[in-house]
């Protein structure tokens, strides 16, 4: 696989440093790549690729699709912070060219919503809580992550989230999922849920220790996506085994 | 759904006990059934049921199947120590009717193995290490569990398992699987897969705290299995999306 | 050491079964142990024995000090619902015999509450967090065990509880303590202290796994009340090397 | 508290990050340190501090036990590597002045040391079993912590490791220890104790996440053994409340 990177901030570095055999350009305004073609802006690029990494900016977006579409190149889009209208021109243009495009790069955070696609339906009859620890400076509660795997969890099952029990004295219904997020030190990520039933639990954990998850996460996306045919993939959609994407 | 018990000890006492409006009989050779309609043996049985769940005796299994083979009875084997001889038996039997049968019958590691036909594949640059728990009188390690989720892997990829370090200084293989056995107290039963990856770790993890989770994995397993056709059925295979199982 | 035990359901029981050398007498007003010698009333009791273990009702209180002080034999009370006229009559009996007395017997809470002794102080630029389980029947939460701990860090540390983050977007704050309580299935209980440092975690963790926990917590708190002097004894105290205690 | 640090590689640059109120000067052979005093020998120091953090190299041992002695300045000595004969030279200084020498610096081993010494005599009935988890490029196992542990707990308790079960089919004794190392990864370093008892479990965990601890550690530590006499300390003895320390 032939990738260029797009954006060389500190996670852009991750990229050439867990593929650096793969890693064949990249686009960065100060050209500041030194062992590898280095180009200021996307539609310089001359290497064919099989796939970009974006970790840029949203100004650059544009430019992004012109050269996706142009040359019919699959695109990993993890840069954050886009407008709605921004979004929908990723929409438009899946329709011609496979597209990947999430805040949470990491493969850990998809293999979990897979994992909670197969066990929510079998575990039924099981208790859910969901628990999630980061570092004593976040200051939203739940993380963003812990919300995107509620959605996933209330998708298969009617569940109402619960933040905590201490006000109240009752008896916890089937119902309900208990949200808890603790913080402290510099805990980079962790989240975990826990399905509790007749004398058996089950737990499964992702722990992320660096925004290196999130450059790992994108080459495998990047792997997985040249599979793919046109279309808008999502973390939950991209790695499941039918060729399902959310249409446009 | 309507079930009868055969066999009336620790176990079926707790099938019972967890499903009270589903019992409709109990085969026990002393009729020690309080409430619910008991017979000595299978054929007698007069209520029509939907599934029979065996947690009897090997010596028993020839009425077992003959009664499941007349009436076309879904049987779910939870009997243990069976010769050579009487699981073909079952097999045959299984030609025209759905049997399950395993030695292990908790629900939670059926769950377990399927959440590793799922991550296996997916987390295919992860190093995996498996950790089991039990009280302090085992004898055998690792678990018979332990070895049945050290299979599923090994169908999934070619890893070989690697008991300790300590008398070797070399570096961790990626073919290699580690293979841990904690004992200690009276810990019923843990088990425990990690996945490490670059800067990221998934844990899968099942803890069965009694006996009774063996009653509820049965329960469950004939709710599954009355939905299936005729074959043999295993902990892989029952609760898989198909409708796949092994032929005979 | 010689046991009486004085209250014979089921924890009773368990003392029995985990001790069975060491109980030479049983008081219980159906007299209904077998093999050991009973008696109706602890009055009646005409083995020497080094300590009475209590697993009885409070209507019995003024037999069991009665006896304790005209023998001298120390009282593990395990018994609970007391009154606060019945916990002064304790206070009063504990300034001649030893007696150790507390709601929770477990053995293990005690020794966490040991360990929080140690490193509350120690790691005192550590974000603290409480995590308890119990199972979805449970009422109140937290649970009276955590709020225990709770208690014993706040005597060690100036911090306040904090039992949900949602409702604010507020970073943490270091004299805040996150208490969290999840409830699912069957468990049993289980506590979890988290200390978060920069870069580091330290984690103890309890885990009961039945009633069980509360008869040998119960032995081995005799073992050590018969070595004590006068005095009423907690968790806290009982273990703890220097013979400190609670004075009247 | 006024400090100095003695070599300016990255964990010594830790050092300065995490304390930069306290760091008043660096020794560093290329005097690269920018905004705080900086000399190329320890010799040459003029800022009063009180303590110095060494993060150098064997051969700079002579220079900073003389500048020590001569200033009566307490030394932490994180530097690996040592020669017998260069030990000894530290040994013989610390009658003079406070020293604490360690290869491992972190803070929460030392702590769990602190905790081991609490757990070990109270859970006299307990199995004790070691768990270590560490990257996959790490040749030797156990860990030399989980080594630093074992024999802590063997001062303690005397138990014997085992390293695997796989082997022999007998139950376990009471006098063994299950040593565990897990390989994958990235994992940077965790160390578990569990204490398995009859149905109850504790368990103490530490997890390092960077380098960043041994900087944080030895900050801790100066703060420590300024309070202290003259002599040898250890992660063991430096944070006993006692002023125990090894003598010559």
């Amino acid at each position: 696989m032939k990738l260029a990177i797009h954006g060389y901030g500190a996670t852009g570095h991750y990229v050439e440093e867990l593929a650096p055999a793969e890693v064949v350009a990249v686009i960065d305004q100060t050209k500041s790549a030194e062992k590898i073609p280095s180009y200021q802006t996307v539609s310089e690029l001359t290497e064919e690729v099989d796939a970009i990494i974006d970790f840029s900016h949203p100004s650059l977006l544009p430019d992004l699709l012109a050269y996706g579409l142009k040359t019919k190149t699959p695109l990993v889009i993890a840069t954050t912070g886009f407008s709605e209208a921004e979004l929908q021109t990723i929409k438009d243009a899946s329709t011609e060219i496979p597209i990947f495009q999430s805040y949470n790069m990491s493969f850990g955070i998809a293999m979990m919503q897979q994992l909670l696609q197969v066990l929510v339906p079998l575990a039924s009859s099981f208790d859910i809580e969901l628990l999630e620890k980061h570092h004593n400076q976040k200051v939203d509660a739940p993380s963003g992550t812990a919300e995107l795997l509620l959605r996933t969890i209330q998708e298969l099952r009617d569940v109402q989230p619960v933040y905590e029990r201490e006000s109240t004295r009752e008896k916890r219904q089937a119902s309900e999922i208990g949200m808890h997020s603790m913080r402290g030190g510099t805990i980079f990520g962790e989240h975990e849920v826990l399905f509790a039933g007749v004398d058996e639990l089950i737990e499964i954990k992702h722990t992320a220790l660096s925004k290196k998850v999130f450059a790992s996460g994108a080459i495998k996306a990047a792997e997985a996506l040249i599979q793919k045919s046109a279309g808008l993939y999502t973390l939950e959609t991209l790695y499941s085994q039918e060729d399902s994407h959310v249409t446009n």
